[in-house]
């Protein structure tokens, strides 16, 4: 038999946001492989091996995952949102280049999934309709001065922003520490949407200006979308609606 | 009847790259509403009206769906890939805001898709699997200027980028501009994809260093990827894989 290893997106939470792609991965599989909440969220059946593990063991997931692949087995590797994005597949492509070469051979492949904070700005309206970066605010990867950095370029390119990973229980701190720069950077007024869980049954959306947005509003759950400075929103009698133009004046 | 107007995302091409989410709204629908190569994506069916528009007409496409969704009309505005990224979704609301208040009342929901640039890097690998920026260089919109001041803020903020619109046909210049901008920003030899057709029978794949990149390697069915300076490429017998790591040093 030959073996395959799909890095496949299972979108944000509904099961109505995968991709008849990532179905079919899903279906065909001998082995899925995955962090332990991402996992529980494939139904099972005969034939098909679940293998949980814990957070922040990527690499050595990722290994598994490989080495199941050049056995033989059709594996695939799950992701919340799309894998392409602070997901798996890089983590599955750090520890192919690092391992040996015969690994090169194997047929991989990585299925999109509906990512995070763009299930997060179809709930809000269009926040991210014009020019726009996302940004891992979590530190354990990177320098804090490095993130710190893109803020700031990204206010000064008027981006608007999506943050993932904005508050970890490790560093609650570092949240606080992005608003003060946003505060330094954006104007009082700028919005700031708080999208919690989207597309799960705990979906809850927030929209507040920036000088009213405090770093409790987002937990680990949480993408934030920051607008640009030509954001608008649109008040109506349920939830209003947030969006920017496709259009920038010339001044 | 209730009206309803749901803005949804088709994916990039392949017709396994859409939602669930996305294919019911179209199975109940009354009327698809779009610029004509999308709505040519949709099978027609007794009882379902479809609504062809040319490009550039986007305000009055929103105002005819809007109108029809509050006369009681089930409607469902399609676009390419995701309808919140450089789509319909925003044209729709500005057409709201503009329009009379009566509106604000209809039941309005954004249904994401799989957008062009995730699809185009999954294609290749992984090379937005850090912090990244999304730009679309089509200046009908937005002066050149911000253009190419997001440019130098993003290669300075170390970003890898994706540009939508590369290469349109009444600016053919733009790209060629683009690139000189990048070779004074980058290093010649950043990773930068050129994603022709992804998920469709004509899809292509050609990555190259800066240096070596041209401005007929862009066309209007092309969107462009730039790696970060941390964006690697794995050679291997077949296509290349290009990935960004998850991590950067602390200096």
């Amino acid at each position: 038999m030959s073996g395959s290893l799909s890095i496949a997106g299972l979108g944000p939470g509904s099961e109505t946001m995968i991709t008849p792609d990532v179905q079919q991965a899903i279906d065909e599989a001998t082995d899925i492989v995955g962090y332990i909440p991402y996992v529980r969220r494939i139904v099972p059946r005969a034939g098909l091996t679940l293998h949980e593990s814990d957070n922040r063991v990527e690499i050595d997931r990722a290994n598994h995952a490989l080495d199941m692949a050049q056995s033989g087995r059709r594996v695939v590797v799950v992701s919340s949102g799309d894998p392409g994005v602070f997901a798996m597949a890089s983590a599955v492509f750090e520890a192919l280049e690092a391992g040996h070469d015969a690994r090169r051979t194997i047929d991989i492949r990585v299925l999109p999934g509906i990512t995070a904070m763009l299930a997060a700005a179809a709930a809000a309206g269009a926040p991210l309709g014009h020019d726009f970066c996302a940004i891992n605010l979590s530190d354990n990867l990177k320098p804090w001065h490095l993130i710190e950095k893109r803020l700031r370029l990204a206010a000064e390119a008027d981006f608007a922003m999506a943050f993932y990973n904005p508050r970890s229980k490790s560093r609650p701190e570092g949240f606080a520490r992005t608003l003060t720069i946003l505060r330094e950077a954006c104007e009082p007024t700028r919005l700031i949407t708080f999208a919690h869980a989207v597309s799960t049954p705990d979906q809850a959306l927030t929209t507040v200006k920036l000088a009213d947005a405090t770093p409790d509003m987002a937990d680990m759950r949480t993408v934030v979308l920051v607008g640009s400075s030509q954001t608008r929103i649109i008040e109506r009698a349920g939830a209003p609606i947030v969006y920017t133009p496709r259009s920038v004046a010339v001044e």
